[in-house]
């Protein structure tokens, strides 16, 4: 496949697009990430989900310190082509560095943002430290 | 409610965040939009999605010209508070402006980005223009 496809994305001033992660199974929303071209043509190639950190300025292979990694089952673009959603199969049910399934974990409540979903596994067993 | 959860939530730069609508009947992705600090206020507020448009600079309540409006079943934000997921209702089951039921009706095949989903409406009837 040329590589075109990657020139119709509308990228960022930053050279990024949001990218949207979705449970396969469950249908849930997992996360919001970014990627940049290196990162969606790494995930396109791997079939696992790349990302592209701002705070560290660098590729990152989803899972690849914790393995929680993203099996990419399809990716889809917005009719804007300025958002990506990468539909996933979420290895080991924990996509959120705090070990909670998703990382929308809060909900708006009448008192504010309230966590509702638990802490599956404590994050200092995901990554050791 | 005091509005300091409005305080909690990381606006980039230009005062925005990400805002990811899914369907709450179908758990499908259908946009991604971006709020400024007034349009989650109004989002909580009438329990209907607004957005900041980008291109015209300008607070926009989902569906205000199509009718096709977002009711809010809740409002969720991610572990770094710099990305909002609303579950909404979705009026007339079209949420894109291209009359396709989501935004996300393109899908990355083998020769490329390709739709696989129908336009369920022209947008020509939906707009009147």
């Amino acid at each position: 496949m040329a590589a075109d496809w990657l020139d119709e994305v509308r990228w960022n001033a930053d050279g990024l697009v949001p990218a949207i992660a979705q449970d396969a199974a469950s249908g849930r929303v997992l996360t919001l990430a970014w990627m940049n071209r290196e990162a969606l043509a790494c995930t396109r190639a791997t079939g696992h989900a790349h990302y592209w950190s701002r705070s560290r300025q660098a590729l990152w292979q989803k899972g690849e310190r914790s393995g929680h990694r993203q099996a990419v089952r399809e990716i889809r673009i917005d009719c804007d082509a300025d958002a990506v959603l990468v539909v996933v199969e979420q290895t080991g049910g924990i996509a959120c560095h705090t070990g909670h399934a998703r990382c929308f974990f809060r909900r708006l409540e009448a008192d504010g943002w309230r966590e509702d979903e638990p802490v599956l596994r404590d994050p200092r067993t995901i990554y050791g430290d």
